[in-house]
């Protein structure tokens, strides 16, 4: 290929650099708690590995693949990953763990414990069987990552109009793939020196042969799981490559294409004949072993890095046949993958070379900061071969070793217990809505496949069984109609709707001003009635008189009302508990109590204590990162045990409940109690029929019931409906302060999607 | 009935008074231009009288029923009175008016043309070929209003548990009606001093016996349209009114019930054995002259006088037998009836303790200043009989007749005249949104009952053949599913599903920073490029940059851009003009091209005149209050005749085309012209195809076309797609500034109602 440098500083080109699209696929082994390999089958909790799209197994049945879909920035990929490690380490069983490291633990001694995934498709047994037999079944328990790169088609496109040539961009893009797999597969040793991480191997890998010291990454050396030497194919062209392969399937020494083992595959289509047509529109790399220092098998600085590596691939000058430049790439990959981690490399001043081809190219691009940064780290591990990844993972070891413990068990216990530290948020995706992040772990784990469309809006897409469904919030949806949501954020609407269907709503006037409203004073006076704006917003602006009020503080009330809204509703005040229904598809799913922020006394303990002891929950957090807010000891809730005769210091007698709020609300601190199994099945149908005339599939609807031992009746004053709401809050329901968690979130998935089988 | 006026005192009881139910019934003829009755059919624009509940005919096929829904206020009542005004004289054939007054027009000299109304059902015409026989059709054409009265359940139901019987509820409130027609038609004959309108009869009235002189009420006297006086029922209990008025019909007195004709009559029920057995829930009052000063046949004041007026005859205490109430109360109103209008009533005396029975009532209930204000004014009427609207009526037709003209033809002409004066609004709701007023329009046109359950929300509710459908803003309907508006509100969400559809959309970055977006700044500098928020508000915070920009302008775009919203985009510039497609249920229903505000010179007019006759069409107003903006000169205008070299003195070339603004929003004092016609139907395709992948039922689709001369298609650049919007705007296509207008708003009914024949 041409000279491609002038092309890539091209004004046009420059700032498409950044561009471009990665995908991973992660493997690693199912342990124990002490770090055996694990006995038990690929987890029920996770959806059938026929139809999963993210949660797979390798080779064999204790190899899990985590496989991320396709982003535009090694950030998103990298998140999407730390999202399946969550799911995946959540749906073991027996507390297994995944292996952090690239070499697998202890494996043993019989042949017939390494038990061959246990697939569906006869077709893919038969194919490991066939591995099996090939390259025994310990080789094939080595894992890695692979690496999925893309270059932009805006790239592409733009580099293909100045290349000035009769070749087609379809044959372009595979030219420039092709170029670029030449100089990675020359070149990768340096991704071994820097990134390799199997120094060494657990007992049960090495059968004969095995390498005395610790080294650079067994996997990547002749000990690890490659083909044949003389299984190769040629990288000069599409053409070759293909042909190649092909030989080595017609004459047995492949059992077929995917058996061909290459640090860099060509892809783009599901078989040569069709990639042929096609061209190449994507490459795998397949050389990055795990890292076990990271919680996910890699770091955002390795997949940056190995985005810099793969354009210089592209960006450096050919001046060698593309044959030798992999002859060339297999031995010295080979030797560098040997040298003991310690030691500098062999290949010290081509790596200075390389090396100052990636400065050349970031200031030739003028690339960031942080890219430099990152170039200059390499650098300096060159010259520091402690630094390297190989030699850290040595040192660790032997510090465990010291302590009679090893490495890959005590970091895969590390990993396992961040996963359930805050089992209702979902790694890479803490910034969404709870019940987001917990809708999302849903959908991985059945393997319904999603893609967050908008992140600060909570919109996702789902795909499964072919349909694509949109959903917001986690269950606004296509199930319910427009004008649904439209009315129940009406109150008067909805008020009437229920009227008109024969349910008891708080009777009451809507006023738009002052003067309107104190006309109407007589109506209300004498009775217990509420003053609150039309659109409410967590409980500001209302003003409860349980036995009617004077003038003067019913026109107070409205003031306070009419700051927040134009429009205002005077309502009756109707006694009794509030209950918040979830009603979805025609039935109840839950049922919540809410209490106002609380602590229980035990005569020991100050007000202060017990409250710092409740907040120590773990399901009580801050700006709605938890599923209960942190119960507060500021102005409000001081003023209310002033009311009591309390201060924060004093010591409530043994199972004395001293409340701290007036409001329910579990934003202020409120506990979320479930009683769905509790609640009489005369208020669920009132609730559910109820939610049937305001025409909802999903609807949060808060019935005040004065006792709730009687059982309800729609005709009378049982009981009275104060609201629906059309984006009803989840995760207060599936992880309630006291009572059972209603899954909610799985409701709302077989809504969408009743085919699904779990 | 034992003293009520303790109970109504009650402070449980008094603030309820103000809570009643009324519904107007208005007759009136339909008459030509130069008031002749017409002979035309009931007219074809109106939904058939088999279905319609609000526009119906009487006895004659000219004789035009208008009746109201139930309503919680006179003023409620009234303004829907207004707006079935405004729909039947728009739908009038032939230019024709309706005839202000109850006496009827000049009547034909022959009986045959005078036409019964043709009904489709036979039972209906049959009754009255039956009436015509008996009272002549003459008498037949009088036409008033039925004012129909209805206590709140809130106020009977205190009243009950105050009044200590042991009458069941529904007893007590049949005695409450009760006693107030028994009173009513006892002292009705004030009514007829007040508020009598009907002083003379045009000819072909009268055939024999008439009055020498004006008198009060032709129509509430015995020359009106009443039975034969031995036609009477008793008042004194339900059976008593039941048996009497049965005993009639089987006597062969009365055809069947309905025909009898009294001032007041007890309702509930659809006949005697059924009213018998529910009790009476309202009572119809039929005794109330058009009064011709108004334009809809009543004023507010007269229906709320009415209102306290049956109050009162609540009030006051029974002190005589019911049928010598009855018989007083017949002889009493016909003397008042036959008085001359501006001669003092002989019932004088009475009547002032009638009124101080009000003032008594008003203090003692505490009622309002205005609710005095009325009372006082009706007591001024007893003293000055030339305040009274008879008297009135005969004096201004005195006027008339003076100038050769004729009371009823002028009015009519006049309030024909202001029903087309803004045919875009409706009158009784011109503060609800343009587009919800036409589509309240086709609503009541077309048969449809709808009731407006939040006015400032746009919240419609609908019934036709037993299907509710709720509306909101005209257009957001039960059709669309939930997720298609959110979906369109997000514009990234958007762009992301068009595209992965395949559409053109503009490449873009979505930015949450200055500084994410200052870094992609090459990716944009050297084309022609847009910087938004990401949701945008009437275009504010958009810079446009046709042909890239410097690093300085892009960060002054970011600044302007974040001003609005924390996330902003960062999108290509497409070239073309842009057009509005409104797509409905599949189909590109209009096309609308917008203009920024402009004139076009003369040679002989300024600028600043240019704009002043432009904005005399009666289709521009302010805050959209009218389909067009008036134009402004303000000093955006102002600047861009400057950097044309133009000021508001300028005197344009003919034909010359002056902008004054950028913008092309119909807001600004854009034109928007309908080209529904002329648009290719290639882009109506990816219009109709782009809406149904988003899954909208409804969209206002922005496409960008360079050339519309040239076929579009949907792989190539000959468009773009800038946004669908999800609540599009109508009135802007109904009523265009230039080309034909579409009627969406029909469009939306039938999407709702496919059975509708229209």
């Amino acid at each position: 290929m041409k000279e491609l440098k002038n092309i890539l500083k091209a004004e046009a080109v420059r700032p498409l650099f950044k561009l471009f699209r990665i995908g991973l696929e992660k493997e690693s082994q199912r342990i124990t708690p002490e770090g055996c390999l694990a006995k038990t089958d690929h987890p029920k909790k996770v959806a059938s590995r026929d139809i999963h799209p993210y949660i797979q197994t390798d080779f064999s049945e204790t190899q899990m693949e985590l496989i991320t879909p396709v982003f535009d920035s090694s950030e998103e990929t990298l998140r999407f990953l730390g999202a399946l490690h969550d799911v995946a380490l959540r749906s073991l069983d027996n507390e297994e763990r995944l292996w952090p490291l690239s070499m697998p633990p202890i494996l043993p001694e019989d042949d017939r414990d390494i038990v061959i995934a246990k697939l569906s498709d006869q077709g893919d047994v038969n194919y490991r069987r066939y591995l099996a037999k090939v390259y025994g079944k310990r080789k094939q328990m080595v894992s890695g990552i692979h690496y999925n790169f893309e270059f932009s088609e805006e790239l592409l496109k733009e580099m293909h109009t100045l290349y000035f040539s009769t070749m087609s961009y379809e044959t372009f893009r595979t030219e420039v793939y092709l170029k670029t797999s030449r100089h990675y597969l020359r070149y990768r040793w340096l991704i071994t020196y820097l990134f390799g991480a199997s120094p060494y191997a657990k007992e049960g890998y090495f059968i004969d042969e095995a390498p005395d010291e610790p080294i650079r990454s067994i996997r990547n050396s002749h000990f690890g799981y490659t083909n044949r030497p003389e299984i190769k194919a040629s990288f000069e062209s599409l053409t070759d490559y293909v042909s190649d392969i092909e030989h080595l399937v017609d004459n047995g020494d492949l059992i077929e294409a995917k058996e061909f083992y290459s640090s860099v595959r060509l892809r783009g289509a599901d078989n040569l004949d069709e990639l042929l047509e096609k061209g190449v529109s994507y490459i795998e790399l397949r050389n990055i072993d795990l890292d076990p220092f990271a919680e996910y098998g890699t770091t955002l600085e390795t997949l940056e890095f190995l985005h810099l590596f793969v354009m210089t691939m592209l960006w450096i000058d050919e001046t060698e046949h593309s044959d030798k430049l992999l002859t060339d790439g297999v031995m010295l990959n080979d030797q560098v993958s040997l040298e003991h981690p310690l030691t500098k490399t062999a290949l010290y001043e081509e790596g200075v070379w390389l090396m100052n081809q990636m400065t050349e190219m970031a200031e030739a691009l003028n690339l960031s900061d942080k890219e430099k940064t990152l170039i200059n780290e390499a650098k300096e591990q060159l010259e520091a071969p402690e630094k390297t990844l190989s030699a850290r993972v040595v040192l660790a070891e032997e510090k465990e070793v010291a302590q009679n413990k090893e490495l890959g068990t005590e970091l895969g216990n590390v990993y396992y217990q961040r996963a359930f530290e805050r089992p209702y948020q979902l790694s890479g995706y803490r910034q969404m809505e709870l019940s987001t992040q917990i809708f999302l772990f849903d959908c991985i784990q059945n393997g319904i496949k999603v893609e967050v469309l908008d992140e600060n809006d909570q919109f996702l897409k789902l795909t499964f069984n072919g349909r694509v469904e949109y959903v917001k919030n986690a269950n606004m949806t296509s199930k319910d109609s427009y004008i649904v949501p439209l009315l129940m954020e009406n109150k008067t609407v909805t008020k009437k709707v229920l009227a008109k269907a024969g349910y008891r709503v708080p009777l009451g006037k809507e006023f738009s001003s002052v003067a309107a409203a104190e006309a109407r004073y007589e109506l209300f006076a004498k009775k217990g009635f509420v003053v609150k704006p039309k659109s409410t917003n967590y409980g500001l602006g209302i003003s409860i008189f349980k036995d009617g009020a004077t003038f003067e503080d019913y026109q107070k009330a409205l003031e306070i009302a009419f700051k927040e809204d134009s429009d205002i509703l005077v309502e009756e005040f109707l006694e009794g508990t509030e209950y918040r229904f979830f009603v979805l598809d025609g039935k109840t799913r839950a049922v919540l109590l809410r209490v106002p922020a609380n602590v229980v006394g035990d005569g020991v303990n100050s007000v202060e204590e017990l409250v710092a002891e409740k907040n120590k929950d773990s399901l009580r957090g801050s700006n709605h990162r938890a599923p209960l807010e942190l119960i507060q000891l500021g102005d409000l809730e001081q003023l209310m045990l002033k009311e009591q005769g309390l201060t924060i210091s004093s010591i409530p007698e043994k199972e004395q409940i001293v409340y701290l709020r007036e409001n329910s609300n579990v934003s202020t601190g409120g506990d979320s109690i479930d009683i769905t199994e509790e609640m009489d099945e005369s208020y669920k149908k009132i609730a559910e029929s109820a939610t049937e005339s305001l025409g909802a599939k999903v609807c949060g609807i808060d019935l005040i019931i004065p006792n709730r031992k009687n059982k309800g009746c729609k005709n009378d004053n049982s009981y009275g409906i104060i609201e629906g709401n059309f984006n009803p809050a989840m995760h207060m329901h599936i992880y309630p302060f006291a009572g059972v968690g209603q899954r909610l979130t799985m409701d709302v998935l077989r809504l969408l999607y009743p085919e699904m089988t779990k």
